[in-house]
């Protein structure tokens, strides 16, 4: 079996490909708005929630084509959340993944434009017919996908993180619920996604529920050491940013042994949701291993 | 009969009440968030467009359950379209319908938010049980809602006009075409969600795509005179905006009269679209004249 870096990088690359042919461009005056949702959706990136799409769905034996699809939606909703919270009205971030950010390549409007765009074109790849031959199951994905990136999800997630990023009465229990919404409600869904283009039974999804619960609290803890710890050589971003701003997050709460102690903790949690399928599920228990020793 | 005023404004308030319902409060640190998407959903507006989708509806038999609430999936796009349009990244408006715009009586990050959540709330309403039975009617209008809403109709269109206000070189053909997209897309698309849930025939949608067309060029010619002659207090909003940046506008290219003479053509012919439907379209009919000589 190829190593699950190699495993990931082939995933990407098919999601790279699959969303340059969804993505098309455009000629005339609106050719600058497909530009920007390109750079930013095809630009360099791990594509991990396409990949446990991916991984999941393969492992309960869905189809192929489908499981790209769903993954490509998912994905264009993760690149249309990186364009607006990179904002200078939210974290103002200049870098992402070594490069500008779609404001500083384009400009603010082309980068609000492109993240409404983007959000617009995963329900648009969601709902088409190549996701899954039964509509009631590309129905159950677009609500999915559109539950766990609204106010009860991502959005909701970011809109907490913004308004107070100090919080210094927040406990771990509030931060967790805050990057519960954030990042693990679409990390949750990436799997989940897989599971119902499978249409796997209601075991097999709720032990992958509480797998994706773990993952996702995983690698935001692992983002908040690498925040206090990294170099933005490695992260590809900026650094330190979070003790900069004096906010609040696993490691200001639990310390760096503390936080790595948490993750460490799920992670051996979340492989023993994957129990109930074998060896199957090798991928995604290597997957726990990745995200818990990620450098970027 | 009600006049078209009475009945445009209980649908309006039909329409307020079950987004009302649909757009739920929150507690805790997201309240933030759902009170700002409620200020833009729920605030004043004559709801043009879950109108449009509840007279095509109603004239073609649809169930009245389903067309208010995929009236309302609209509404949501609608506004969140305005949200992002008044940033100060985009046209930079402090005042919409006589109130401070979101970021205003918020603050850009919450705007920016807002709009993205409802978004992906327009999405979940639309995919909804409740909007029809068959799993395939409520994908295609989830289809067609993102089409209208993405890259090649309203952000596209809105990209267009940021790109370039004064575009020298401008023709009607190319003024045209931005309109088309930037608010003749979703426009166009109200009537066709009313009649997709009515599972017209194609005959009667065809008839319901030209008239749909020529309404929204209606709408925004109007649009162009009103900003052109019109006071804040009557329109709401800031006006004289277009000269003072010395934008292309139906009115800078055709000039005033020339400007309703292309109007009131376009209504006689929207109105002719209707004959198929005879006098069960009388309410499509009146509406016409109501963009035609409304003043805000």
């Amino acid at each position: 079996m190829a190593s699950f870096q190699a495993q990931l990088e082939e995933s990407a690359d098919r999601v790279t490909v699959a969303l340059d042919a969804l993505l098309a461009r455009a000629d005339g005056p609106e050719a600058r708005l497909a530009s920007a949702m390109r750079y930013a959706a095809l630009g360099p990136g791990k594509r991990i929630r396409p990949f446990l799409t991916l991984a999941a769905g393969r492992m309960l034996g869905a189809d192929e084509r489908g499981l790209l699809r769903a993954g490509c939606a998912i994905e264009c909703i993760h690149a249309y959340s990186l364009i607006h919270d990179d904002l200078p009205a939210m974290d103002n971030d200049d870098v992402r993944r070594g490069r500008p950010t779609v404001h500083i390549a384009y400009d603010e409007a082309t980068a609000i434009l492109a993240g409404d765009a983007l959000q617009s074109a995963a329900f648009e790849i969601m709902a088409g017919a190549d996701t899954h031959p039964h509509p009631s199951v590309r129905l159950a994905l677009v609500e999915g996908l559109a539950k766990a990136s609204g106010a009860r999800g991502m959005a909701g997630g970011q809109m907490i993180d913004m308004l107070s990023p100090t919080r210094e009465g927040d406990d771990i229990g509030v931060l967790t619920r805050l990057h519960r919404m954030k990042t693990g409600a679409l990390i949750s869904f990436s799997v989940e996604a897989g599971a119902a283009l499978a249409e796997a039974s209601s075991d097999a999804r709720h032990a992958l529920e509480g797998y994706a619960h773990d993952l996702g609290l995983i690698y935001q803890i692992v983002d908040d050491l690498l925040d206090a710890e990294g170099l933005p050589s490695i992260a590809g971003k900026a650094v330190n940013k979070d003790a900069r701003q004096g906010k609040t997050t696993f490691v200001t709460i639990l310390g760096v042994d503390g936080a790595r102690e948490r993750a460490r903790h799920l992670a051996a949690q979340a492989k023993e949701y994957l129990a109930l399928f074998g060896s199957s599920a090798n991928i995604l228990k290597s997957c726990v291993d990745f995200v818990l020793e990620r450098r970027s």
